[in-house]
């Protein structure tokens, strides 16, 4: 554990921490939270107790991140909004909000996938996944599922191409692309896109 | 006023603040502004002088709150941006804006109304009012006032539908709506939303 | 150096701050930053090390400045997120960035002109350039190049009319338009707006 890097303004309240993660100035990290190895979580980052985060990802400079957030291996998340309450809860301390808030049915999971990119200024609503490899523009409102590979720009976020694991734009000749960088290459079935032996 | 909680890390320069509010770390609250009892203001929050906020409304982490900004009771603001400044005004320090900074014109009032719930990533210009149990939903660009009950999405935002105090949506039938769950009733009237008695 | 401020919470790395320049609670600024005279730096702001900001600069609360961001005079930043990485950049500390991430090509130069105006909730892509006194309105995300004296909103951002250097709109007859304010006089040819002598 002795590689792991807390900057000493930081409130850092979990024990499950990976090795070589750094974890920068001003930010909260809440107990019970789970961060992999090889992490960077920026300044002024806050993130809650049920939060799971795995290896590699980066957390850029301010975010938020609630419980409910489960984010998987190598990603990164630009300064940006993952909300983790539906969209029709409203007021919480209020009595009107009763029983609905008091029994946590308000919680639901989003789930950023392997390697998706979430880029700044962006907000992705609670519940929605995130496919894996997928970039999410910014400043982009993500109002439902993003699929592997896509990448979705927009208010709401709307599918404006595919992206190589890489991140280089992909263009299908049929239903087959290849990356020229990576030397991956894909196949595509509606919005389903496959990594594929070629 | 000893069951307030006031996280080390922060700093709180007002002492009008209400029995039961918890201000949470790194966050700072201006000399002048006024907080209402039961108020949870987060992480990472700043809140200038001349704000007024009532009681039990939730700021999430990260919420910036200008002078000229005033929440009623009840309501839930995620990390969002609520504006103070009008939208022409240019550079502020410079000498091309002189007179308009200096005599402090460029300050409206942006009112939140009781019980109104702006969610995560939402931008709400300066001057507009939040109609009281609305919703902005998550990402929205409020450049016009909100009626009371709606819920509005996008950028700029639109009504998308109507909500009840508890957050569920609103079907009306002809100009009657009821919420199963509350069992409240609703008048509508273009866009006026009412509660009625039945 | 002794009108300085910096208050007593925040992080200063670099020595390049100009006289009477203000720095907030809980802000960063990295070693190797360039800062300006008249500069006021608000709380919870982030400021990398390649980042140059010229004079009478105002960046609002909690703003992100990553390297590759330039700021020239007098301008007002809200709390808003500027970029500096390409939107095609996938997950940085994953195997599959790989040499695009470490010969750092993903850096490219986002330049914001004088007296230029950015809004609250606005995103700014990598790689553009902001014109001079342009306003970038609140929530807007932008993905080209605003011209000089632009007002640009919307989710992708366009040219909503034009202003005058102190922000207030500008109405041309014909080709030419006056400031009643300021009394300044411009000529517009396409999307090229000057400032004129009469």
């Amino acid at each position: 554990m002795n590689d792991i890097f807390i900057h000493p303004t930081s409130l850092v309240e979990t024990h499950h921490i990976g090795h070589g993660t750094q974890i920068w100035a001003f930010a909260q990290i809440l107990k019970g939270a789970t961060i992999g190895s090889q992490c960077n979580i920026g300044d002024h980052c806050y993130i809650e107790s049920d939060v799971k985060i795995a290896d590699n990802v980066i957390i850029k400079h301010g975010n938020k991140i609630w419980s409910g957030v489960m984010l998987n291996n190598g990603r990164f998340v630009g300064p940006s909004q993952l909300t983790a309450t539906r969209q029709h809860l409203s007021v919480t301390h209020a009595v009107q909000s009763g029983a609905t808030y008091n029994n946590r049915q308000w919680l639901v999971t989003t789930r950023i996938h392997e390697g998706a990119s979430i880029r700044a200024g962006a907000t992705v609503l609670a519940g929605t996944q995130i496919g894996k490899f997928s970039i999410v523009g910014a400043g982009a409102v993500v109002t439902k599922d993003v699929p592997a590979y896509a990448l979705v720009m927009g208010n709401p976020a709307h599918v404006q191409g595919w992206v190589c694991q890489c991140g280089h734009p992909l263009s299908f000749d049929s239903h087959l692309a290849h990356c020229a960088i990576c030397n991956l290459h894909y196949a595509k079935d509606g919005k389903v896109i496959k990594l594929i032996a070629f």
